[in-house]
């Protein structure tokens, strides 16, 4: 083993392997699970990570990629040792212009890279939650969703071009800056929501999309959760697809009272943001009040101003900081199903709630089927929350749907995978992992199960569950 | 092999197993290669294609899916004989409205996904040029796009579900009727443009979108190919996503010229169809009016009313059916390169037309870098059709760009495609293809090279020259 650390040091430079205190940031994900590991190396380049990666091919050592470790599922956590391959030193970007498309290290924030695009009228539509931290490296591995997906759908839809280190070091390159292809089998779509299991993506080439000019927000309230999913459902068949469509339940409108716009009817079951973008705004303003009329809801406000469009985001993108802030623990989930069976999956939710005594407050991307259910728990509760996450991915499945819309399966979802994808799609998956990585090196004990689905799966993972403190802390310091 | 034959009748009727004269119709494509085959088959369902392909995996058979048979590169012609299986006959077609999803056998035409997914005010967008033939399982099997994928997207980014008979007859189902997932390996996106060679595609799902109420459309001209294609690029720059933009060059506009309008700048180098979709009418004419004024060419319509549109259209839609018509062969290409090389890759074939003296006439979906470079050329030109076609094949990938865009790479092209790839991609993708059919009876002999690529490689491929007069008659029976 010391063989293999100064093999690395002499790859990256001692600077950039690191170990104890030192590597401690590079080591959690947002779940803070716990971890062993030999050291942190923080490669320059792809030609460095190949280095790294045959180094560790060579003397058997597993080797976990890691991006800005936003992860909710323990993805980039080394759980069975090893190295950490951190590719925070990959950021280069470009903007290429007359290709409409952006090249960029794995490391680059996604913001930077939305925001680089939108300096040339451009822009990268995928934006999950975490896109001021996360990376683009990251946000292929467990192929990112959003909020402005259900216009402009998820990271896989964007990507054109993967750089991959594969197992044995090797450096694959596919794609291009190119738009459509139909030549020979799509292997970059294996590599895509991989989480690093089948290769390390080093570098990214996505197509970006002309910039809408303008925006138009809405914010409209519903006596019941089915009232509003009815109500998107009848928008999209009169032909509206908005830019967002964002639910807030009851629990989690409770949460977010003080940010929702003065006067707003205060005894409801649901809350949508709609969003529409375009290039006209008197046409973007008139298409909004068209879809707010479609939802025909209870109440109702449409922004008049981007003072006032900021406002009524507020209330949404509030959620996540004040669930960081809470004195009590939470286990955020992010499960789909067929946008059809929204109401009964809210259902289900409401009822888990009833019956375990949990406070379940759900926010999602209800245009995509998208619902992220979150368990807020005392530590006497905590014995619930395993049962209740069990009992909430089996009534996504059971309803059609998936354990994880834009999350990927980490290690702390694993465990039901198979029970999602069936025996001969996971034999099928298994297959491909040996095929990419016969020895198994590249982020162990992720993506497929180890022991057979029960209730007590979150459990059996070491540390699954934050200490409210820590989070506070990694939240305050923006990463 | 007779034992096979009666094991087939017994699976799928009598009626339904054809040779001879009644399989004829079955085993050409557009490209009318020569072929010899044992049977065609025509299976029900799922159940019978799985026991179809048991049956001829326990033979050793090959085994050749077939959608519409209008693949313009050999995909379903049974090069290695065997037997042809014919998916004609599973034409179920769900609208599934709540879940905004639209379930098909792969039989169904994609015309009649759409026309029933209209019914509901929903699109299917994904549109190719063979659309009112070619199927929802052709399309999938070959990723196809068409004329609305620039602001749409292609097939695979509609594809959410699919059921897939395997190389010994298991059958496997992915995704389901979710928009969403990041769960486990990209499976389904090995199946999509794998032409039918990792397994037989039986059921699709697709995503649908709603329906833009309204369409406007301009024809642009320009002195010169560069200028047209710059223009894209300032428009797209500006903000503007067309719902369409297709170009014609010079050779294309001799062809068509009876179908352009009236008074219509004749000497023009290249011309551009643009159209924009949205929901309010005037809206969708305001925005189509400064794309035109963005586009700023030396000649423009702009369709005031449905009649006039179809007219726009109708100088693009007729050059297949012209090129059908002809007297003369031809050769149709698709290749793509990144956006901003069109220009170069025009001036590539322009200069490849002057140098051999073979006529080339190109159109293309520009806003994508696809174009569809098209020999036309007699009898006597012949022998210089297959280093045209390899001349043009190096310039596009010389590009960045791809040997096929939209078609697949079937028995035409496959000698190429690790001139594409390389050898490391395409070592992974026989490995891939090893693992999901290790006797290899899939449609053999498709998509991998069987010979380094040379300037004879079609030349190599039995009768892949259309007779003029077969192709003429199929195209007239609607075929």
């Amino acid at each position: 083993m010391n063989g293999l650390v100064g093999r690395l040091r002499s790859i990256v430079g001692a600077d950039h392997v690191l170990a104890g205190e030192a590597a401690e940031e590079f080591t959690h994900d947002a779940t803070f699970m716990a971890h062993t590991l030999l050291v942190v190396v923080r490669p320059a380049d792809t030609g460095q990570v190949a280095h790294v990666v045959r180094a560790c091919a060579d003397s058997g050592t597993a080797v976990v990629a890691r991006g800005a470790g936003t992860s909710l599922v323990g993805g980039p956590v080394p759980l069975a040792g090893g190295v950490v391959l951190s590719l925070d030193r990959l950021t280069w970007l470009e903007v290429d212009v007359p290709n409409t498309v952006a090249a960029a290290g794995a490391g680059v924030i996604t913001r930077q890279l939305d925001d680089a695009a939108k300096a040339h009228g451009l822009m990268y539509p995928p934006d999950p939650a975490s896109v001021e931290m996360s990376t683009i490296g990251g946000n292929v591995a467990c192929n990112a969703g959003g909020l402005r997906c259900v216009k402009y759908g998820v990271t896989a839809d964007y990507v054109v071009g993967l750089t991959v280190v594969l197992a044995d070091g090797q450096v694959l390159r596919l794609g291009g800056r190119l738009r459509k292809r139909s030549s020979g089998y799509r292997l970059m779509h294996l590599f895509i929501g991989s989480e690093g299991t089948l290769g390390i993506v080093t570098e990214v080439i996505v197509k970006l999309v002309p910039l809408p000019r303008h925006r138009a927000t809405a914010m409209v309230g519903f006596g019941t959760l089915e009232d509003a999913a009815t109500a998107v459902s009848r928008m999209l068949a009169a032909g509206h697809l908005p830019a967002a469509v964002e639910l807030l339940d009851r629990g989690a409108l409770r949460l977010v009272r003080e940010k929702m716009p003065p006067g707003f009817e205060p005894d409801l079951d649901a809350v949508l943001v709609v969003e529409q973008d375009g290039n006209e705004e008197e046409f973007v303003q008139l298409e909004l009040m068209r879809m707010v009329e479609l939802l025909d809801g209870v109440d109702n406000r449409i922004a008049q101003s981007s003072l006032e469009r900021d406002r009524l985001w507020d209330a949404r993108r509030t959620f996540g900081k004040v669930l960081m802030g809470m004195p009590h623990n939470f286990f955020a989930e992010d499960v789909a199903v067929p946008i059809g069976c929204v109401p009964e999956m809210a259902r289900r939710i409401h009822r888990l709630a009833g019956d375990t005594g949990l406070q379940i407050v759900t926010v999602g991307h209800v245009g995509d089927g998208n619902l992220h259910p979150t368990v807020v728990f005392s530590e006497e509760q905590r014995h619930l929350v395993s049962p209740a996450a069990a009992a909430i991915f089996r009534d996504a499945i059971d309803l059609g749907g998936t354990i994880s819309a834009e999350h990927g399966l980490g290690a702390l979802k694993r465990d039901y995978a198979e029970f999602e994808h069936g025996p001969l799609a996971m034999g099928l998956m298994r297959q491909v992992k040996r095929l990419f990585d016969p020895s198994g090196i590249l982020n162990p004990q992720k993506v497929f199960p180890e022991e057979p689905a029960d209730d007590d799966f979150l459990n059996r993972m070491p540390g699954w569950i934050p200490d409210p403190e820590q989070r506070r802390r990694r939240s305050e310091a923006g990463v």
